[in-house]
C-alpha cells in the first residue's frame, strides 16, 4: 500500500461525493493506493477553505491551475461545471497526471475530442464519471448480456427521467439557462453511456428534443427557457437491435428514473435505479408454468457488492457507486490500464448527443459516423 | 326488460368470449335488454354446430349471410378474421342491424372507411372491440386525465408487448403469414386506441416497423415471415404532447404488456395490464415527504367495478372487460346512442396504422390527415 | 349435455355471484351439465321477484322450503346468512339433492357437524364455498407444495385482512352485531381453509381474538360492538410445520388481504389476492447470482386458466373463481364424486375457529381433536 | 472541528463497517468531531495488523485491555462477539470513555444489566448498534407514527428473516453452535428494537422458539444444532396494540427480510429492508377512489438523507446506516447527551428475548416486568 495525493476541482454535489469516496475507498476495497486528500479547488478562497475543512483536505485554492500544478497532487478529479472540464483536463495531462472527469466529458463534442487527444497524447490514465453503470445490478446486467444469457438482443429501451422541473411555475435558474444543462445535456449522458455499455455503438437515430415550458418565472417576469425539458430518440444499434431512449426533467413523479429493459431471444432484463438493489431477469427456459421475471436482490454473488456487505439484499446506495468508481480509478492508475468508461467512451456519448440535436433539427434519421 | 336476439360470427377465441359475455351480462349489470343466443356462424357446419352446443346458441350456420338474414337476429357480433369484417358488417347494416365488430375494424383503412360509411348511412349502432379501454383502471385513468387531475399532459408512453413469437425457432404459422397478423396489424390497434382515448388525436408520427426473425421453420424448411415482429413510433398528439408507442410479439417475458405511463404538469399515471386491478397515480401536491406513486386497487369507487364485486381489490379479469363491452353495446342499442369506440374510432386506429407503414417506408415523419 | 335445475337461496352479494356463474359456466367450461336457473329465494316476495327478473330465474319464492321442494330444482345453492345454512341443507339432503353452501358452513361447529352427518347419510354431493382456493394461482401453489417443489414446508403465514371497519367512527351495523359476523366468524374461514388445503390439518394453536373498537356510533348513541375486529393465532400443523394466521377488518389500507407465504426447504411461495394473477416462487437451485422470487403470471399453463383466456397475463377476476367453483360443483354432481372443499372440509374450518375462541379465552395453547 | 481518537475492538464484518463509517462520516455530515482511527484489536497480532493496514488504523493490538487503556483512544467501538461485550464495555467505562457496542448488547440479560449499570455509574455516553432503525425510511416511519399520522396503532407485524441456513444440508458451523447465535439471539434483536422504537414497550408475549433442523453435517457425521432456526411471538404492547414478530434463518428466498407493517386508525405503513429506499404509506383520507398505498422514495425531505445525495430516489445503502450511526455517536459524545438506542434500550431488547425463551419453555403468555 502506498498513498496517492488527490486533488479535486469542485466542492459541490459531486466534489463532496468524490471526497467522501476517496476517504472510504481504501477501507472498503483494501486498495493498494491509499488516497490522501491533498487539495480542493472552488471559485472563491472562502468556499475552497470551507470545503477543505469540511471534507478533510490538506489544502485549498480558488485556482485550478494551482491545484493541477501542486506536486503533491498525483491525480486530478474534475467535479466542476462542464465548461471548465477541458481546460483543467488538458493542464493535468500536460503534467502527465491521471484524470477523472465528471460527466458529460466536454461541454461539446469538439471539447471532448480535444480531451481525448490530450489524454492519449500524454498516455495518461483517464476516466469519465458515469457512475450508474457501476451499481452491482447494472454490472450484472452488462455481464449477462455480454455472456449471451438472454441471447441476441432485439430491443433496448432506456430512460433517464426526473421531475425537478415538472412544475411549470418552478422559477428559472441556472438549470434553465444554458443548453448544456438541459435534459439532453445533463440527464441523457448517463443513460446513453449505459446503452452503449450494454448494447455497443449506436449506428443511427431519429430524435425529438423539446422545451415543454417555454418560459418560467424569472426575477423580472417571465424568462425564456434556454434549453430542453425532454427528448426522445429511436435508435438503431450497430449490432442490429432497435431501441428507444427518453430523457426528461418534467417526468412528474420520477425521482431517479434511470431505467432500462432489454429483450433478447432467450431472456429479458429490467432495471430501475429507484430500486437499485434489484435486477429483474426472465429466462425463456424450464417449464412455461414456472416462468416469469425473477427479482434478483444484489448480493455478494454480484460484481463489487461483497466489499460493502456480506449479506445479499442489504443494499448499496448512491455513494457506493462513487466508491466503486474510485476503486476503478485507483486500479487504473496502479496498473496503468484504463478502465471503462474512458474519455473516449465519454466522447462517444457527446457524439450521440450531438447527432440527436442534428436529427431533431432536421426531423430525420441521422447516421452516427464512428 | 326484453330479450334481444344475438348472432355471433366466429366461435374461436373471441367468439367464445362474446358468447360468455352475452350469457352473463344480464345478471351482472341487470340490463334492460336480455341477450338470447340465436345463432353462431363458423367455417363449417360441424364447427358451427360444436360452438352452438358448447356456448348454448339456438342455431348454427356456416354462412354468415344466413346469420345476418335471420329475422331472429337483432344484433350482430363479428368475431371472425379481419378479412371478413367488412362484408359482414355491410350486410348487417343493409338490414339496419346494430353491429359490434372485433378489432381491428377493417383489414385496411379503405375497408374501415367503407364500414363507417355503411354504418352511418344505415344510422345503425356500431362499436369496435377495443375491450382493454374498458377495465375499471383504464376507465379511471381516462377520467382522471379528462378532468385535469394530472394537469396538462406532456408525455405519453404506451406499449403492447407479448412474447408468443420471441423464440426464433417457433415455427411459422398463420400469425407469421399475412401483414394483418403482424405486430402492427394485430397488437398495435388496442394500444393506439388507448392512446387516442386518453390523449386525443395523433397529428404526426415517425415509425419503424420491422421483422426481427426473417424466416421461421416451416413445413418444408425455412419459411419467409410475411409480417412484422415489432414496431415503434414517436408521435405528436394534436393537443401538443409528445409520445412513444411500441408493439412487439418478441418481447421475451411479456405476457400482456398493454401498459402506459402519462406525465402531466400536476401528476402522472402508470398502468400495466399484467396487474390490471391497480392504477398507479402520483399527484404533485401535499408535502414532498409524502409524495409518491399511489397504487390504487380498483373497487366500487371506480367505473363499472361494483357490478362484479362489492369489495375493492377483489379484482376483475379478462372476461369482465368483455362483459362491460357487452353492456355498453346493449346500452347503445337501447338508447340508440353510439358509445366509444365506434366504427369511426376504429377507423382512426387504422389510419394511424397506415400512416405508420408509410412513415416506416419513407423513414420520415408523416402527418396524419384528419 | 343435459340441463340441470338450480335453486339459489339468497339473492344478495353471493346469490348474485352464483347466478352469474351458473349463467356463464356452461359456455366457459363446456360442461356436460347445463344450469337452468329454476328458482331463487329471498326474504320477501318482492325481493325474490326482483332477483328473479334481474338474474333470469324462472321462478321466485320467499320460502326456502318451497325452493327445496320444487321438483324442478335438482341442486341447491345456499347463499343466505349463516344462521340459515343448516336447516336449508338438511332439507335439501332429505330430498337427496346436491348442496353447495356458502362459507362458513354452519353458524357453529355443532351445526356443521349436523350438516356433514346429513350429507353423508344422504350420500349427496356437498361442497363449501371457499372460492379463493380456486384461483389459478392458489391452485398452482397447492400443486407445487403437494409435489414437493419447495421441499418440506417449515413455515406458513396467512392473513385475511380488510379495512371496512378501520374507521373507529364507522357506525354500528349488522356486521358489528353478532359473533358470526366478526373477523373470526366471517373473514377467517377463507384463510383457514387455505391453510388446511396447502398445509394439511392444524394440530394445536394459541390465539388472541379481540375487539379493537368497543363501541361504535349507533342510532341512539354509542353502541356496544358484539364481535371481534381482529384476531391472530400461532399454529402447529400436524405435519410439523409452524405457522401464523391473522384476520382483521381494521387493517387500514387492505382491501383484499388474502395473502400467504410458505417457506420450504427447497423454495418459497408468496401470494396476495390483491394481485391475484401472480404467484411469486423462489427455488433454491441454480447459481446464487440468478436466484430470487419469480413473479409468475398465471396463464394457460396453470390450473383452470385456459378456459377464460388463451393468453397468459390477461387475468382472471373475482367472478371467475365462482365460475370455477360452479364447474367443480357440476362435475361433482355429474360424477357423484365430491370435490374439495366438502362439507367435512367446511366443518374442519369451524373446528379451528371454535378452538381459537377457546384458546383466546384461556390464553393458552389448545390442541385440536380430530 | 477537532479530532477524536477511535478504538475498535474487532475487525470482522462489523469492525470493518465501523472503520469505513468513521473514515467517511466527517465528510458526509461535516461533523465537529473528526474520527482518527487510533487502534484496532483482533484475536491475534497478525489479524490485528492486517486490519490496521487494511482500514488505515495507526496501531493494532490483540488485547482489548491494551486498546481500552490507550490514552489516544477517546471512544471505543465494540464489534467483537457478544461474549466479549460486557468486559470490554466495563473496562472502557472504568476509564470514563464513551462506548458504542454492537448488538445484541450483552450475551445475557444479566450482562446487559451490568453494562447499563456501569455506563450509568460512569456517566459515560453509550449506544447500542441497532443500525436498521436509522435508515431514512424507518426514521420517517417512526416520525409518522409518533406524530399520529396514522392515528392510534392497532397492529404491528415485524419480521427479520434470512435464509442462510435454509438448506438442511448446510454444514454445522459457529452459527449453529451456541444459543446466542440462533435466530432469537442473533436476528431477533434488530426487529425487537425496531418494534420498541416504533411502538413503545411490550407488556406481554407468547412465544415459540424452535430448531427446524436438529442436526447438520459436521466434521464427524451429523452434529447436533445447539440453537434455534426460527421463532415467533404474539405480543401485547403496553400502549394496547397487538402485534406479532417472526425471526428466521431458514426463510428460503429471504435475504434481508427486516420488514414491518403497522395499522393505525388513520393510516398504515409498510416497510421492507429489501427495498430500503421506499416507505409505503396509506392514509385514510381524500376520496376513496384515490386511496392506496403510496410508495414514497426516500429523499432530502426525509431524515438524514440529504447528506448522502441531493436527489430523492438515488438511494442509500447498508453502509450509510452505519455512517448515520457514527454521526449520532459523535454527536452524543460532543453534546454529552445520549441518543437512542442507548445501552438501556439494548438491555430492553435482551429482556424481551429472555422473556420469549421463558414463554416458549412454558408454552404460555408471560408478562414483561419493566
Ligand atoms: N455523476 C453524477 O451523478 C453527477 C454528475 N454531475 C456533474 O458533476 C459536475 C459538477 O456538478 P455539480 O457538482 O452538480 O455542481 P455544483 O454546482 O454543485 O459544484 C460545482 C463546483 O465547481 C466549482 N467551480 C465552478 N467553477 C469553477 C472553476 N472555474 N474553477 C474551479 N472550481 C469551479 C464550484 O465552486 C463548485 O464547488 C458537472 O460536470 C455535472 O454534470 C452533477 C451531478 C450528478
Ligand atoms: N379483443 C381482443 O382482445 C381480441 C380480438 N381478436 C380479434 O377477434 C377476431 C377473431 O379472432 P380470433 O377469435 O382470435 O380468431 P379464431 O381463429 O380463434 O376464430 C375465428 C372464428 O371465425 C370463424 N370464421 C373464419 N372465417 C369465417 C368466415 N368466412 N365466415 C364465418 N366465420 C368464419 C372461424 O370458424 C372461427 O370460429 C379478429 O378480428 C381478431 O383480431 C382476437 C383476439 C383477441
Ligand atoms: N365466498 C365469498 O367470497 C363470500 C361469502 N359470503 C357468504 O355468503 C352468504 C351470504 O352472504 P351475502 O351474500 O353477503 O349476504 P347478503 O345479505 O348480501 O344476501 C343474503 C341473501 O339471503 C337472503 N335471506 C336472508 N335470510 C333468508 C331466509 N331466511 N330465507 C331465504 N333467504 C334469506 C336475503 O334475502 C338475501 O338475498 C353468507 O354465508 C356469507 O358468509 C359472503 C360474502 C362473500
Ligand atoms: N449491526 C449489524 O448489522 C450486525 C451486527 N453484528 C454484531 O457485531 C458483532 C461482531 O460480529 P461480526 O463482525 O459479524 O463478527 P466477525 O466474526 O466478523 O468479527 C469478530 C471480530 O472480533 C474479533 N474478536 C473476537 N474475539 C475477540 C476478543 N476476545 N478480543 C478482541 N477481538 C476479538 C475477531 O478477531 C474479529 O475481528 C457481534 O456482536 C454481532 O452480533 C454482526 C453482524 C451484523
Amino acid at each position: 500500500m502506498r498513498p496517492i495525493g488527490i486533488g479535486i476541482v469542485g466542492g459541490g454535489y459531486m466534489g463532496k461525493a468524490h471526497a467522501v469516496a476517496m476517504s472510504a475507498v481504501g477501507a472498503v476495497f483494501e486498495t493498494n493506493l491509499r488516497p490522501r486528500l491533498v487539495k480542493v479547488c472552488a471559485t472563491s478562497p472562502e468556499s475552497a477553505e470551507r470545503y477543505r475543512a469540511a471534507f478533510g483536505f490538506e489544502g485549498a485554492t480558488d485556482d485550478w491551475r494551482d491545484l493541477v500544478a501542486d506536486p503533491a497532487v498525483e491525480a486530478v478529479i474534475i467535479a466542476s461545471p462542464q465548461s471548465t472540464h477541458r481546460a483543467i483536463a488538458e493542464a493535468a495531462f500536460a503534467r502527465g497526471l491521471p484524470v477523472f472527469c465528471e460527466k458529460p466529458l466536454g461541454a461539446s463534442l469538439a471539447d471532448s475530442k480535444a480531451m481525448v487527444a490530450a489524454a492519449e497524447a500524454a498516455g495518461a490514465v483517464n476516466m469519465t464519471g458515469f457512475n450508474y453503470v457501476r451499481t452491482p445490478a447494472t454490472q450484472e446486467a452488462r455481464r449477462l448480456i455480454a455472456e449471451g444469457a438472454i441471447g441476441d438482443v432485439t430491443w433496448f429501451r432506456g430512460e433517464h427521467t426526473e421531475d425537478f422541473l415538472a412544475d411549470p411555475d418552478a422559477p428559472a435558474n441556472w438549470r434553465t439557462r444554458d443548453r448544456a444543462s438541459g435534459a439532453m445535456g445533463d440527464l441523457a449522458p448517463h443513460m446513453i453511456n449505459c446503452a452503449l455499455a450494454l448494447m455497443g455503438p449506436i449506428a443511427a437515430l431519429s430524435a425529438v428534443i423539446e422545451t415543454v415550458h417555454d418560459t418560467r418565472p424569472g426575477p423580472d417576469g417571465p424568462e425564456q427557457v434556454a434549453n430542453d425539458d425532454h427528448a426522445q430518440m429511436m435508435v438503431r444499434f450497430a449490432g442490429g437491435a432497435m431501441g428507444h431512449l427518453y430523457f426528461s426533467r418534467t417526468a412528474t413523479g420520477r425521482k431517479m428514473g434511470y431505467a432500462y429493459e432489454v429483450h433478447g431471444t432467450k431472456g429479458s432484463i429490467r432495471f430501475d435505479q429507484e430500486d437499485q438493489n434489484s435486477l429483474h431477469v426472465y429466462l425463456r427456459e424450464g417449464p412455461e408454468a414456472g416462468r416469469g421475471f425473477t427479482r434478483i436482490l444484489t448480493g455478494p454473488a454480484h460484481p463489487d457488492y461483497a466489499a460493502f456487505c456480506q449479506g445479499a439484499g442489504h443494499g448499496t446506495g448512491y455513494l457506493d457507486q462513487i466508491i466503486i468508481e474510485a476503486r476503478d480509478f485507483l486500479r487504473a492508475i496502479e496498473t496503468g490500464k484504463n478502465m471503462f468508461p474512458t474519455f473516449r467512451d465519454g466522447m462517444e456519448v457527446n457524439r450521440v448527443v450531438d447527432t440527436a440535436w442534428a436529427s431533431s433539427a432536421s426531423r430525420s434519421w441521422v447516421s452516427i459516423e464512428g
